[in-house]
């Protein structure tokens, strides 16, 4: 899928300052983790708020056993409101990120001056991480599934003249691999351009296909704050020749279907078209020369106000005052299917012939898109232009949304969490004497996601079960060892998930401990009693009640229990 | 876990002649896919075998639908004798490695002069070698969840000091980043360092994890042909201070529970220790300036016949001819527990306390392997030395095993498919003022089981099943997208895996045709007559039968036929 490029839209707390507030657009961290929490006044503009939990408030509801029950479960609890909340002013988001990237590295200096941290802008992912992060892949990797989409991975590392001419100005943040002998290389810095190689490379026509994989982007925390060099991308593209908008709207179907199942709260997709772009530029007398640069300064608007945009366009980039206005006009409209009629009537974009075919596109797409029941979530925005210089069509992103209720705040993007496009030329980059192959798709966001989930946990302060290890097999007696270990054989056996501890004659009291600490459900234990009657007591943590089992009939009573629960 | 170091044991076919026949030990290639595969007759020193699927044998038996089903089915159905086969030789599995890599390749010469490939050593994952991978890895992943390990994942690259004086001679296979300005960087070489460094840098004193992740290796393919610069590590580690060899017993435990799940046939695990190697060395008269170079001789004894070793020995490394016979009476042993009860009497070795204390080790091991139902496995191998220096103690390797039947022929050595062993340094290389962590864990190779079943696939020459479509949208009219469209997106929202043809009138053998080729086994038929009559035609592809239903109960049906299927 085109390259996600989120990051060139603002960080999740960066500032929403365009909005009329009728757009329902905007909102503070805050209240995407929860609308109740927090104060209900106005949020200061240029202000995102992270939330702290008090020592008041240690006991929060339970997040349970993450991986037994419903991801719904999980947010479920989530949203219950917090009893006392400190709300905390930062200037960015990227301060939230500098936290996490902080708490990452704890710097050890050694007395060798070897300080042991991860490389700038990465972190490792704890075992609490990673349960979180496996959660939110599975639900969008399910829903790639259900679309017909195939797996594919490439390398990290491609030729180095792969990646070249085909991220313009971002280039200066690929990797490069030190030259050791052979050939050069660069770390992929998207999805997309491996994808577009391998098509090319093996001459395919035609391919449905996601891919999730790391990418590397050197970008310089001096600019962007907060930001991570190494992060998650999750791709779903359709190449092929088909007829037009049924593909393009199905990557917005994905969209909806993926940011509904992760249930974040609303969201909103923003769509617009190139030869849209291109058209209003002609209209309004921008000429061809500034075409780029002009694209980027309109791109800037979910960061900056109109008026700085403007300012930028005229006074740095050399825009007729005039033309900038005739711009303005149009990048502050945004509305549903009918601002899309209502283009097609505007006197000047009416005569141009790119506006004209973009236009019909998005008519179409909307058709569609009425038919999939999901047109309420798109609006169509003059304003999105989308980085990336090999976008040829529609392009969209999609951003989580306040509920009406908020709506009359002023409040703060919470950034794209999900974006994409139509890129007709990048197969045949590749290869300009073999086929044009046409392409269309989508990058989640998958570590903003995995950002709001997870500043929704610190906030509860809770701990999330990292193992799912369902048995714990225990011994109230000394030397009872050997029979632990040919009674957790068994259970492994039997495919049941067990631990026991790795001591000759570990105290009961501690073992029991370990269970309730790490929410094992069950717990065997046998001792001297249990083994001259050939039965096991099986105990249940929650409950604390205890049974004696016959041992030939421990496994089926196990497979029982947790089963039925 | 341990640095898997599989490939400095010899690639996947190459040579096993120095197991005497009563050992079981070796096997060629093809023996190891199918018993009943190819002659009977002796397999060629020095030769391997490889399949090739004649045109005479193009109706083999189909695989079906992988996601479907179990991973047994596909195996069993791989194990079915093919029909006729091809044995062609080559002269060692690299020429495979060879082929797996050009078709990779596949250069396409640009008038341009640039050649679309992918890096020396890498390759591309299709969504065919996908749907492998995904199954390998899973029955791996839900073994080490079994055993109550927790997920971590780290960085793709540390910093460059991170790495160094980890890996002795390997150290210049590291990938190096280019310093673009700022911190040092190299590709992680394995699993084991980073998650070593992990544990210093959080000053964590116990975990038990697992860690499936690329590393790289920047091996020169002039001496080490056919294998892969990237490469997936599988790996599972037990860190924290317990009583002696109860977790080194469940990493051979889960050794055995992996590759049993896997199905490739009956496998062995040799074991020895580090410290019996150092008074071995010792008590034979090695001095103890040549211990490593001597270790490094041993070490090639399963690719190098006992008298090519005995000659590096004396010739190349300067080892007197007495001290190199006293070794080879050693290292010419394997046995189970009753090798370990011998060497406690033998004379020379029951003098040294590192032996001693080694030999205690294993035999408190077989004690548990016993109990875990395991000890017929495992094979105490004097032998095995394990290229690493950063095993202080138990060490093993996993290799796959020829049939009895089989016992008898030369053949041979597929390989080393898991290893491991125990660490109890690398921790406190980082942190030297830190607690001390003992670590032992295991390392799957799962590029070599990957190859092996990818092997089995190709001489079959089947496709497997890349999508997981349940249900085809089709339509035998024109203008029928509109209906469509609003049916599969009621399928999507219910869950149901669903695909239809981007196209506005496709033909409707066309879509039949789809569903055969790709095991798609419903299809929805929605046409004139059927929205008259509010009805939808739901078609079996494998009988064709077709069947009304009315379409508000389409859903529930269709879930209904899945769920039975």
């Amino acid at each position: 899928m085109p390259s996600l490029n989120l990051r060139g839209r603002g960080s999740v707390c960066e500032i929403w300052n365009r909005s009329p507030p009728s757009l329902d657009l905007g909102l503070c961290l805050f209240k995407a983790v929860h609308p109740s929490w927090g104060p209900t006044g106005l949020v200061p503009r240029s202000f995102a708020c992270c939330l702290e939990k008090p020592a008041s408030c240690r006991t929060m509801p339970q997040l349970g056993l993450l991986h037994g029950r419903a991801w719904a479960a999980l947010l479920g609890q989530l949203r219950q409101p917090a009893r006392a909340l400190c709300v905390r002013t930062v200037h960015s988001h990227s301060q939230v990120g500098e936290a996490v990237l902080t708490s990452q590295l704890k710097p050890h200096q050694e007395k060798s001056n070897v300080i042991i941290k991860t490389p700038k802008g990465t972190r490792d992912f704890s075992p609490q991480q990673m349960v979180v992060r496996e959660k939110i892949l599975n639900i969008i990797v399910s829903c790639f599934k259900r679309h017909g989409a195939k797996g594919l991975d490439t390398p990290a590392f491609e030729l180095k003249e792969m990646l070249t001419k085909k991220y313009g100005e971002d280039s200066g943040f690929i990797y490069d691999l030190q030259d050791q002998g052979g050939e050069l290389l660069s770390l992929r810095y998207d999805l997309t351009v491996p994808f577009a190689r391998y098509m090319a490379m093996n001459k395919l026509k035609t391919m449905k296909r996601y891919h999730v994989g790391k990418v590397w982007r050197r970008e310089s925390p001096a600019v962007v704050q907060g930001r991570f060099r190494e992060f998650c991308q999750c791709d779903f593209d359709i190449a092929g020749h088909f007829d037009p908008m049924i593909p393009d709207a199905e990557c917005l179907k994905i969209i909806c279907e993926i940011l509904s199942a992760l249930q974040l709260g609303d969201f909103l997709i923003k769509v617009n078209h190139r030869r849209i772009l291109v058209g209003m530029f002609a209209v309004c007398g921008v000429p061809e020369s500034k075409f780029h640069a002009i694209c980027s300064s309109i791109d800037k608007l979910d960061k900056m106000s109109w008026k700085d945009v403007r300012h930028e366009m005229v006074a740095k980039k050399g825009l007729a005052p005039e033309v900038a206005d005739r711009i303005g006009d149009y990048v502050q409209c945004h509305g549903g299917v009918s601002l899309v009629e209502q283009m097609f009537q505007d006197p000047r974009l009416s005569l141009n012939k790119q506006a004209l075919e973009g236009l019909g596109d998005l008519k179409l797409l909307f058709e569609y898109l009425t038919l999939f029941g999901i047109k309420e979530k798109v609006y169509f925005d003059l304003s999105l232009a989308r980085g990336l210089e090999y976008y040829t069509g529609v392009i969209y992103e999609a951003v989580l949304r306040p509920t009406p209720a908020q709506a009359e705040e002023e409040a703060l993007n919470v950034g794209t969490v999900a974006a994409g496009g139509r890129y007709d030329g990048l197969v045949s980059m590749f290869n300009p004497n073999g086929h044009k192959v046409p392409c269309v798709g989508l990058s989640i966001g998958v570590e903003r996601l995995f950002s709001i989930v997870e500043q929704r946990m610190k906030t509860f302060g809770e701990m999330i079960q990292t193992t799912e290890t369902q048995v714990f097999v225990a011994t109230p007696q000394k030397n009872f060892l050997q029979e632990r270990l040919k009674l957790i054989a068994e259970l492994w056996d039997a495919g049941i998930k067990a631990e026991l501890m790795y001591k000759n004659n570990p105290k009961l009291l501690k073992q029991l401990h370990y269970c309730e600490n790490l929410g094992i459900p069950l717990v065997v234990i046998i001792g001297e009693q249990e083994l001259k009657e050939g039965v096991i007591k099986l105990r249940s943590v929650a409950t604390r009640e205890e049974v004696a089992i016959k041992r030939e009939n421990l496994v089926a009573e196990i497979q029982k229990r947790l089963y039925d629960s």
